[in-house]
Order: structure tokens, then sequence, then C-alpha cells
């Protein structure tokens, strides 16, 4: 195999990125080397491309980007008795020690030393990456490649509406980026009384539509306020926060996964108090429970996670991706890293 | 008996209060006259006396004001198997409608018309107080009067640290008001790991400590951040929110009953999300859930709440009452309004 | 009105019925008295016909039986402002005292002094009946009236599907009776990630299917062992609790709510220890929040509960609806009683 | 060091057992090899020596007994960044796989293919032993040695009293064994609101007495059937699980240790259904949260185990020191293998 592979890569601490050519690297001890399928453009990957603040507390340039990939092992430097030379596997992003307390208490995902795939350490929009073998998750043959990329982000909706317990509630959806639709689907599957989506683009609630089951709207109204026994709220912006705490019924619950750029001013009082609401947080994926969920809800067909790839690009083809990745016009969107030949 | 009586009364819908005599109240259809022994002064008292925003949305003056008293009862106008006359009760402070969803699901706490005894209507600092029969809580005979009528702000640190689910937890109480004085003592009752209570006030602290067994700080250290399974936040200023966020484990808790003046910024990603919290909130107390758990608390003198009964004053006097509760030199404030004659 | 009406009394201690006419009752203080328009049978029905022991310790002859039906109310005696003369209502099961400890939890359910309609003193299948207030659920306008009738076991298998939080899990049913059947749809509408139902009877196993969409089998296959997270077991004999003990998953759930006709033996540690399985039951319904899930289960048509009525019978042809009941070729039995006219 | 060295060993399918010298054992690949300090007798200990049907099922002869251990790590082979030479380890006694389902959705201790230290496989109740590196414990060196050895068992306790959540609750525990004594202390620990402990044996009881804080009883009076939130059911015999079903509340919860010899007849319906309990169970320990909160409880002192070590024996003298443990006039006894040289 030649020496070198095409690599998005965030050279410097500043906005933009670069894609290029990059020795291929060697398989360090306790990991695989896979040869990467696909990739899927995370919101997160906006926001390493941006350099926004959040960012720059995890990341230190230069690294390969990409957390959201399939890829086949090529390489095993270690014990690995679950995994083989061929299997298509994926990686999960947070990348965990097992020897702290949080690991030892069964949160693997908030590890007191946690670093993650394509942001804190090399990722996997490249032809070839490595994953530690202890984060290296084997895919269930029968689901589709495109969507075995995918199912990261399927992952933290699917993570969302668990710690939701959406079962007969009134759930709001706020935001239908990718995980919001996804949200929505799974708090369908996971028998919600009735499922209420909001965003103010026009495109991504047809897409939502046209996905799963679901009434959407551009904004809920007031008579709509205190109704939802659940909201996931995924937008991440502080109008979306407000309507979260406005729609919620008093005791329930919001759960939080989109990520605000800034600081959030809420009435404390008003919301938090008064309403004796509960607030919970979505940080990644339960290790691996949240990763069996998913695959069942695939290998199910219940949720068919193809009818929100909206756009496919190859890797050199980055920047453009990016572009229609920032207009809001579109789902998810994959690159073609190793496609298989037909 | 006479047709007046002494009432401490919020007239104008502006900051102070009257201390004046009015009518004895007649017995409303479905409620029950008291003879008011003891009345205690709650936080809230001193938002109703400076008129702040969150009082002016619930209290239309003019009202009686005062929610955590004991009386006997004298008179009974309705259905009321569980009382008689002669029976000295207490009166829980939301009153509910028992027919909305709320109720139905068993949260009469934040029933969707919940009216409140002292602030929505007619509380008890005088004489003589009527309360609805369904509010209406017969106290047990061998808890020390005095502390019945401290026994409402127990309930709610028992119903915030119920659900802090402390048991074996490194527990962290911010803020030492009597709520958060209450929330240390139920902790360490219901087997918390380790208490620690932080306030700047050194006279709480020190009261704290002869109260109940923990160790006081004025604030923490950062080394103290991120160690703490449960956080209650009982202060309710920024400050002290912002130090349950740092405190706070991941995938840790935050229980807020401290009601700010004000809205509150927070870094929502740095702390909501990245971390995996849980926010939950209290209004009031589980009814009757909270009661039973409080009378148990008393009764098996675990909690000994007359320690934290630091000054009393005869109702007339109810001025230099606030002015002591202003200054934050005391514990709770009891008002003798018709004390057993000894 | 006359002043006669016929009912179905369980007049004597012993197996046996009898249908005849009676006085029409006046209502009690704290009732309201209704016009029954249908009634169903309940497969405690058939204990009380049989005179099982179970029964023997919970009612004494002469009362009227019945106690899944639907009414008018044609008078009330007492405080009761959420009712009105001519509301269409059902009534619980299970009576309260509102004042034990039990209650004051919110386990009304297991009321300390709890009474049964239809088995503790006079219940339903007659032309009138007399209801406590407090037991009276007003029904929504929008329910057919015969599902009215039928609901009160529909809660029953709310409520177990409820305990089982079967969403995303495999869930078992073993027992197709009607409460069975409906563990299954209620399964399904809650989000399960696969439902598979047996029964020995092939008539109830076909009914099952057009009910709800399920897979039913004679018995589970030893393959299946140790493969269900949740099991409800609804049959109430033996061999249907052998195989809940064998089907349950490890760490899984076991829901009981058939009720067995004499004493049980079971392999304890083989079981319940080494699987480290949980076995919850249920007695009745959550007041109120089973009905209110009830009734959002009936009016958004997720469940068609006329499609497990299989036979109706006037109410002076009782002997031979109790047939057909044993025969165990039904689904339910519904007693015509005052119908509306058309 | 010798070539050989002595060992308990179960040679023969058939009661009683066999103290010898074998061959040291080589240090496996993945495991850790240990010079054994001490160990400490189980109750399944005992159900080897009489090759009662349960251990009939799991154990196949021979084998080195003895799960109860802590050691020095002399040798390891493979992988283990957090152990090193000279560690002062003990051993979970469930090794599980990592790979099945159950291991991947955090329940490691019913694992799908789980093995057990000292009656699956070779044990520690000899000079020598070897385990697995993902089933050893690093201990925390302020807890005294002897006190290591018992954390197993005390481990059980924790698990079925976190099971119980009794925080706030009345507790009855059935059964003083060494188990049952600690779920006493741990019931104290996490905040229980009364305990009392019930066992026939007042050797037993004056024990307890002497190790914690509680009330112990011969048997319960009929007033108290229907009294205790919580039954934490440490006996295993017949009696002790009838007293269990009479003791708890409705609606209240038996945690289920003990482990009978035989099979169980019950009423299913007038206890389980009737009162509508929940039945969990315990089987091992949660690994590692179960490990964590030991060692808190030894680290904070808020249980003495060495109060509970009555006995201690020589390894050679193991005969004698089972004819002690089936006398049941003994707490926990001690194994001295390679005690400290003072």
């Amino acid at each position: 195999m030649s020496k070198t592979m095409l690599a998005v890569v965030k050279e410097r601490p500043e906005p933009g990125i670069t894609v290029k050519h990059i020795p291929i690297p060697e398989t360090p001890k306790g990991e695989v080397k896979v040869k990467v399928i696909y990739g899927s453009i995370c919101g997160t990957d906006i926001g390493i491309y941006d350099w926004i603040p959040w960012v720059q507390g995890h990341l230190k340039p230069p690294i390969v980007i990409g957390h959201e990939i399939v890829g086949e092992i090529i390489d095993i430097n270690g014990d690995a008795s679950h995994l083989k030379i061929g299997d298509i596997v994926s990686s999960e992003t947070h990348i965990y020690d097992e020897t702290c307390e949080q690991c030892k208490m069964g949160n693997q995902h908030v590890c007191d030393t946690v670093q993650f795939f394509g942001y804190g350490r090399d990722g996997g929009f490249a032809e070839y990456a490595t994953i530690p073998i202890r984060t290296t998750w084997r895919n269930d043959p029968s689901i589709p490649l495109k969507e075995m990329s995918v199912q990261e982000p399927l992952g933290n909706a699917v993570h969302a509406v668990t710690k939701g317990d959406v079962s007969d509630k009134r759930v709001l959806v706020v935001g239908l980026g990718p995980v919001g639709m996804c949200a929505v689907a799974v708090a369908n599957a996971y028998g919600a009384r009735e499922v209420v989506a909001i965003d103010p683009e026009l495109y991504r609630r047809e897409l939502t539509e046209k996905f799963t089951n679901v009434t959407t709207l551009e904004k809920i109204d007031t008579k709509d306020f205190n109704r939802f026994h659940v909201v996931i709220e995924a937008s991440g912006v502080p109008a979306g926060i407000q309507t979260s705490l406005d729609a919620v019924y008093p005791a329930g619950k919001i759960v939080a996964i989109g990520i605000p750029k800034k600081e959030i001013t809420l009435d404390w009082g008003k919301y938090i108090i008064d309403k004796e609401i509960t607030i919970e947080s979505i940080f990644g994926r339960r290790i691996w429970e949240t990763w069996h969920q998913t695959t069942d809800l695939l290998k199910s067909r219940k949720i068919d996670l193809q009818k929100i790839i909206t756009h496919e690009f190859e890797l050199k083809d980055f920047e453009e991706a990016m572009k229609i990745m920032k207009s809001g016009k579109c789902g998810k969107i994959l690159l073609k890293i190793n496609p298989p030949q037909i």
C-alpha cells in the first residue's frame, strides 16, 4: 500500500480546514487500523471549522478530524478477542481510560480523563485511521454500510430519548438537525404518546416528515406552553432553550443536547423552581448500552437512516460539503472515502 | 370571643407591612378555623415585605400573610372525617384543586390551579385563621409545639434531599438559611456518605454546626470542583448557582431550592452538556409523602428543630422580627401568637 | 321509576349465582347513584361464581356483584364539584379511605382499609348502582360507550406494562385472557422492541392477533429461555409462572397479574437468586394515573377495545354468559343492562 | 520459592474436602499471581463441602476452593496498567467475559458466560492463587488487611441494601449470618428510618448488636406484619421467606440474598399479587460500583468488619474451621494463609 493518504486536517488554531496528503499512520499498541469506508459530518465539525470557543478548549492542532465513520479492520496491535481482520467497525468517540471512578461506576462516557476521537486526537476523515481496541464497535453486518457511519449521532438521540423516558408522554423536539430528526424517530419507536417537532427551517421540517411520523411546526403557540411532559432541546440556541422552558409541563423534563455558542440567560425562579422541572443532559452515548439500542433500531428497520442522508461527497471535496452543512439545507452529509466497488 | 384580631397584613402593592386589628374571619364552606398558636417567618415573607418581582406575580393585596403556623381547630365547616375540634394542626401552603391532571397524577403541589396560603390568599400571621380541610395536617402530638410551626420549611429540605437521593453520596449544601441547615441535617439522616456545607456568613455556619454533624466552609476550593454527587442549591444567588455547577461531579445532580431575585446567566455548554448533569428543583413539598417523612424525623428526634429557632417575638413586634430576618444573623424566628399558658 | 331492579346477586357462600329482582338502592351519603348502561365480566367474577378460596377471603354474601361498568349519574348525595347529573361514569374498583398511610403516600390502590366494589360491597351488575364519589371516574365523551365498561381491565394491563417499563425491551406476555391481550396492545403502544405472546388456546391467540400486532405461540421453545427483558405473567397458572421464570433474561423483570388458585412451588435459588430477576406485581390500577393513561390510549385510538368484545348478553342471561366465560372461547363479554336506545 | 503449596481442594463429587500439597500454579496469560495473605469462609463453602444440589450444578472437581481472599501480587502476565507487583488485591468472584450483551449493558455480574473464582475454577484457599487481571481489585491501603478479605460478603450486603433503597424506610433483616449482619450495618449507614433484625440463634443476635446499632428479635410478632417497607431476606430458609412475605408492607420490597437448599412453596395470590410487592434479588455484586461503595464504608470506618471476625484458623486446620462454620456459633471465620510477620 502507498505510504501517504488523503486526510482532512485542522492545521492551525484558526478558522478553516486543510485537505492534504499525510503519512499513513502506524498502528499504535492497543489499537486497530482501519481502511475508512464512509464518514459523515457532525455539527461539531462545523465548530471545528469555525474554531469556536468550545472547540478551542478541546482541540490541539494539528489533527485529522472526523469521528463518525465506518471502516474495515486491516491491522490489530494488541489483545482484541472480539475483533479480527476484515471486521466492519465504527468508533465510539469518547475514549475512556477504564480505571477512573466514573469508568468503574459504569459512566465511561464521562470518564475523568476522556479524550475525543477526531478532536482530542486524530480521527477518521482520512483513507486510514487507527482506533483504540476498547472503543472499537463491530457493526452488525445486516445494517447498511452507509447507516453504520451515521449511527453515532443516532446514538446521541437514543441516549437523549432514553433519558427522557418518553413512553406514554407528550414529547416536543426543539431543533431538527440530524440529532433532532433522529430524536423524533426514536421517540416514536419508544412509545411516546404524541410527538411534536419544531424548527424555523422549512427544509428540515419537510425532511423530518419524510423520515418519520410527526407533525412539525415553525414554533409552538402559547397555548402549547406547559403542555409537554418531555422536551428534547436539540437546537443549542437561546430561543430554543427558552421555548423548552415555556413548553415543558410542570414536574416535566427537558433533555438538553444542543450546545450553545455562548452563555445563556434564563429566569431560574420562574421556570426551574416554580415549574419544578428536571433538566437532564447528554454528553455522547452510554458505552455500550446505547450502541446496542441503536443496532436494534437499525436491524429491525424501525428507523431507516438513509432517508436523512441528503448529500454525498468525495473526501477531496470536503470544503464544498462544509458549505452545504453551514447552509442548513441538508440532512446528513456522507463522505465517500473508500466506498465499496460494485 | 372578641370580634377583631391582630394580624400582619400586606395592604398595598409596595414595600412594607401593616400590623393591625381586622375582623375575625368566618369559616368558609370546606375549611376549618384555627386559633393560631405559633407562626414562623419564611424567606418568602421577606420578599413579600420588600415587594420583589416574584411576589408581585403571586400576591394581590390586601391579604393576611404567613404560611408556617400551628394552631388549634375551633370550628369545622364541612366533611372532615379525619379532623375534630381541638386538633393541633398545620397548613400545607400549596392549596390544590384535586381535579386537574397534576392532582390526578399525584403531583398536587404543582396543581394546575394552585393557590398559596399566606400569599395567594389570607394566611396565618393572625390570632385566627381559616384553612381548607384538604390542606390541613393534623400534627403528631408527640412533636414539640414550636417544631410544628417550623416543620413546613423542614419539609422543603426533606423534599429536596429525597429528590437528591443522597444515600451513600458526597453531598454539598450551598447556602445555610433555615432550609439549607435543614437540608444538611436531613442528608445526614438519609445516609449521605459525606456532607459539606458552605455559607459566607459565619453566624450561620456556626449555627449549622450546633444543629447537626457537618463541617462548614466559607466557600469551596477549586480542588473540590467536580467532587460532589449531589449539590443542594439553597442560596438562590448567582454565586451559589455557579458554585453548584463547578462543584457537581459529572453525571451528578443539582437540586435547586433557592429562588434568585433576577435572571441567571450560565455556561450551558460547559456545565450542563459537558458534565452531563441533572438539575432538579423543588417547589414546595410532596403532598402528603413529605409530611409523613418530616413527622418521622421529628418524632424519632433524629432532628431537633428547636436548635435552629434563635429568636421569638410577639405578633405585635413583627417589624422588629423582620429586621432581624433581614440581617441574616438568625436561624428561624418564631412568632408567639397564642402560646400555651403554663 | 319502579321500586325494584334486576340484579346479579351472590346470595350464599357456595358456588353459583342468582339473577333476581331486588329493591333499588337509596344513594348513601358521599355516593352517586347511576343507571347502569353496560357491564363486563371479569375473571374474578368466575372466581366469585365458583366460590374459590381467594374469593372466600374477600366476599361476604349477599352482595350484588360486578365491577366493570359504565353508567349515567342520576343522583348525587354529597360534595362532588367535578361531577353532575347526566355524567357518564365508571367506577374504580378499589375503594380507598384517603386517610391511611398508603393513601397519604399516593398508593390508594393498596389502601390499608381498601374495600372492593362488587365483591367487598354491592357492585354494578344491576339496573342501578351506587358508587362512592371519590371512586367515580367521569369518562371522556369521545370514547365509545362499550369501551368505557371494558377500560377497567385495560387499566390492569396499563399498570402492568407501565411497571414493566417496556420501552425498547423484548417482552413476553404469558396468558391471553382479556388482560393479557390488552397487555400486548399496550406494550406495542409503549414502545416495546418486540412482543411475543403465548397461550395454549388457539381461539385466544387468533383473537389477539386480530386485536394488535403480535406473533403468538402455543408456548416458547427452550431457545427462547433467558431472552425476554420483561415478562408479563397474566395466566395465573403454575405452568405460566414456570415459563415466566425460564423466559426472563437475567437481571430482567416479571410483572405478575394472574392470580393462581392455589400455592405455587418454585426453585427460588435457581431462578430468583441466580438470575437476579425482579418480580413486580399488580393489584388493580394506580389511582388516577392509570385512568389517565387508559383514557389516552382509547381517545387516540391506539387501542380499539371493541375488537376484544366477542359476546353481548342481556343481564337476565348472566348464567349463559358465565358458561361462555368458563369455556375460554371468548374475549370480553359485555352485559347490556340499560343500553342506549337508537 | 518451593514448587508446591498447601491448598484446600474439592477432589471428588461427594461430601467432604481435602487439605493437601499441590503444585504452585503458573500465571496464565491475562492473569496475576498472588501470595494469599488471608482467606475467609463463605456460606457457599459449606454447600461445597456438603455437595448440595446447587453446588453440583456449578462445580466440577477437582478445584481449589475459596473466593474471599486478600493477597499480594507477585507476578503479572499481560496488560495491567492499573496493577503492579506488590499491590495488595482481592478478587471479584464473578469472572465476566466483557463481550456478551450483559457485560456491554453494564451487568457484568450476570455475564452470559460467567465463571466463578473458587467454584467454577481454582480459587484462593491456597498459598498462591492466580486471578484474571480484569477481576482483580486493588485494595485501598488504609483498610485493615483482615477486612480486605471479608469485604466480598460485605459487598453482597451493600448490593442488597442499595437495591432496597432503604433511605428513610422501615427495614427488616431476616437471618443474621455474616451477610445479614452486614446488611444491618449498611442499612444504618445508608439512612434507614428504623432497622429490625431477626434470627432464631441467640449467638448471632448478640454478635449483631455488638457490631451495629439495632434491636434484634428471635422472630417478629403478627403485629409487625405488613410493617416494613423493605425486607432483606438473608436466611435462605422457607420460614425466613414466609416471614418476609408476612412482614413486608404492601407496595414494599423484599430483597432476596439467601439461597434455599430446595424448592419453596408460597401463596403467590395472597402475598405477591394482593400486596403488590416487589421481589428483587442479589447475585454477587455490581462490578465495580459495589466495590467502590464497600471501600468507602471501610475507609470511613462507618463499618468495622473486624467485629464480625470471631475465629481465626491456619489453612491446615480447615476441617476444624468448617466444623465451627456449621455450628452457626460464629461470625466470619478467617484463614491465616501467609499472614504478615510482625
